[in-house]
């Protein structure tokens, strides 16, 4: 995912730099225009307050805004700034921004795509509101007032216990809470592992071929490098290992491959770990969701002071919770706390309520819940499929909240383009390769089957139906 | 305030570097035996998970522990690691650490202090519990599921929405939602505000001559150099501000002196940097407690393109919530809101909960109960004083949390120690002195008296009369 940039009640997802940002910039508000999102007449920022805003050059924004005016799009009239035309070019509503620009949730609200099927998100719709306001009367009428203050920068030790007794029952983690630390979000402890990494002296994390761009941004702002290891059908292979520092892996599911990480895989990153002296980041974003068989266990288990394990409430409750949580290796523990800048910086309520909330069996009880419906989607997806776009081919099914589904091959970008008409929201797999890597991807969707509300579900998956080769 | 440290169960306030580290850890570690905070026979870790724990030099811990045991405070047996040794020396229940270490309050349940005016906590058994959860279940009722996605990096938008109606109405405050960046915590929104001024290129920031290390550490962190400002009878005098890039003011009530910036100041202030470019960083921590005028409104409203002004819900509402709010520039709005990591770092429950809080009315209640409540302990502080230590001066009474409490020349240690060995922590003044200002501090205490519940209020405010010279 690239950085969500808010803007004027629109947000969009840009690439933050390169020869892309002035073209992502141009698209984006022109599909804001075409799609209704930025209605006519609207008067859009200057160019200098756009630009202070994405923290861009203001001169890639007035080049932006001429190519609009001049394709018809906006109007710019001396003394009342640049606005959009009112009558645009071809204006189709019920689309959405190619990829490459993405609509951000605050913005669905106006001119959302009908349906998203873009993987990073689960249900949000689902999300427990009456348990979790239930454990948080619980938490509220149990906690001495002393919780209320100025916290250790670990997290609550309620939440540092309680998750501790679930992670070494669910997922076979190696955790007591001194080993526990508290992170606002997934990225926060990334954030948080790379500075004390390089304070340490690190300088290079090996990375997955495939993977997040946010993930390997937050590690060069920290100062340090990423280097791809290569990818194959037993999943990534760490014979590359040599001379990193670190490696940031998800070996129980790929993301976004959806394949777990093959055993002799798994051992062969430890034993390279080992005998190079790298840490091993195991991101566990979405354990808790297997289906077909008993989950892989945390690779963390198998060594605990050789990996640092990092899980989240983001796919099993919501990202806007932002809660998750790192076990690391005791010397680590206390330096990640300390590089919070000495105090807690997650609220002390949610934590306290999570715990609650784990304690309590409530959380159990949900992701039984969720997995339950998820699996309905899931198969539903791979029925549909099988029926109605023969082509394709459904992998990475196993676990998790998407699926990789592999196209005829040089399909891919004019899939996505033709489902973004169709008013849904897609994403290609070729927007996940680490541009680093020597690998070619095959043309694929990574579909995100927990996204949507319930009741969008079964049309969401007709519109994927429709859009792909029959 | 210095790191606090958590350590097996105690938490331990630490100056991180320097000389006195060994020395701090020692009398820490002694005191917490003295008190009975840690038992007799109870196993401390090992040298090197302590060392880990706290990010120091294993050699440091190793000589602490040597200290003690030749001291008889502990034992170290081959085999049965190191203890505290059953029969210590001259234990005396209720005392307290000197001053310098400083209980953490998860501490406080076990050996805790008998009484705490220490400056920096609300009341916190008054936090409004059952109000705060009936907002939580309104705003969880009405917001959109979208809500509890990944969020735009500035904040919630009602929470943004409903601190510009807030921030205008009651600070003056020239606040839109669009110059709003909601932060966790306080230190949050320096540490984000120095990385981005960093970036600027900017190099220096003059602060006051009093105030809190924590600030200047973080600040520091960022790469950015501090630089004290006189301080005089009119408060913070700006006229060394030639060659800062920004400056950092308590400009409603110093802390810890407790007086406003005189209105010449605030003009020189604005007058300085308009003319030096220099930003100004207005931190208004305790801005809705004022009892005997008309709150003095904001420098932010006087020039809100130089001024970044900094509020939190640490004092209002309670520092676990972790939520602050910035409003910038809109240049540097949009820079502050990227130096998060491109999504929200805060809670989304708790900002739609403030944010049900604040338009409803609530917030504005509890700040005027608890103003009449903190002005009644005021009074109560200043009378009993009055009667009962006449050679004591109590100033910066107007406003706030706290005051300054003038001691005859000479006694402030000594004061601040026998309140210790009764049980009753307080601060003196000396250690909020920037140890870079050329002043010489008056003997005073710096006595918050927030921080009580309220069944501890009389007897704190007796042990503390008592304990000043008569």
């Amino acid at each position: 995912m690239a950085e969500p940039w808010a803007t004027w009640g629109i947000d969009l997802h840009l690439e933050p730099t390169g020869p892309g940002l002035r073209r992502g910039l141009t698209g984006a508000l022109r599909e804001a225009v075409r799609s209704g999102r930025l209605t006519p007449g609207t008067r859009l920022p200057s160019s200098r307050a756009l630009a202070a805003d994405l923290g861009i050059a203001r001169n890639t924004v007035a080049d932006a805004y001429a190519d609009l005016v001049a394709e018809g799009w906006l109007t710019a009239r001396q003394g009342s700034g640049t606005r959009v035309a009112t009558v645009a070019p071809a204006r189709q509503p019920g689309t959405v921004p190619p990829a490459g620009t993405a609509v951000h949730a605050p913005a669905r609200a106006r001119g959302r795509p009908a349906y998203d099927l873009r993987p990073g998100s689960p249900d949000l719709a689902s999300f427990p509101r009456a348990e979790w306001l239930r454990a948080a009367r619980r938490a509220l009428a149990t906690a001495p007032y002393q919780a209320l203050d100025y916290g250790d920068p670990r997290g609550r030790p309620e939440l540092r216990a309680a998750l501790a007794g679930y992670l070494s029952r669910a997922r076979g983690v190696r955790a007591d809470p001194e080993r526990i630390v508290v992170c606002a979000g997934f990225a926060h402890a990334l954030r948080l592992l790379g500075t004390v990494l390089r304070a340490r002296g690190a300088r290079t994390v090996a990375v997955e071929s495939y993977g997040l761009d946010v993930h390997r941004d937050l590690l060069a702002d920290a100062g340090l490098a990423t280097t791809p290891l290569p990818f194959d059908a037993l999943g990534t292979d760490p014979a590359g290992l040599l001379g990193a520092d670190a490696v940031l892996l998800t070996p129980a599911h790929q993301f976004p491959m959806g394949v777990p990480l093959h055993r002799d895989r798994r051992a062969a990153v430890l034993d390279r770990a080992r005998r190079t002296g790298a840490l091993v980041l195991e991101d566990d974003y979405d354990g808790e969701f297997r289906y077909d068989r008993q989950p892989v266990g945390a690779l963390q288990g198998l060594d605990p002071d050789r990996v640092a394990y990092l899980g989240t409430a983001s796919k099993s409750l919501a990202p806007g919770l932002r809660l998750a949580w790192a076990v690391l290796p005791p010397d680590l523990a206390g330096e990640v706390a300390a590089a919070k800048g000495g105090v807690d910086t997650c609220g002390a309520l949610d934590q306290l309520t999570l715990a609650e909330f784990l304690t309590s069996g409530a959380y159990d009880r949900h992701v039984r819940a969720a997995r339950l419906r998820y699996r309905r989607r899931r198969d539903a997806l791979v029925a549909a499929v099988a029926a109605r776009a023969p082509q394709a081919r459904v992998t990475g099914i196993a676990a998790g909240l998407h699926v990789l589904l592999r196209l005829p091959p040089g399909s891919e970008q004019s899939v996505v383009q033709a489902a973004n008409w169709r008013g849904l929201a897609l994403h290609g797999l070729s927007r996940y390769r680490n541009p680093a890597a020597r690998l070619e991807p095959p043309d694929a969707l990574v579909v995100g089957y927990g996204t949507p509300p319930d009741h969008a579900w079964s049309g969401a998956l007709d519109a994927l139906c429709a859009t792909l080769p029959g």
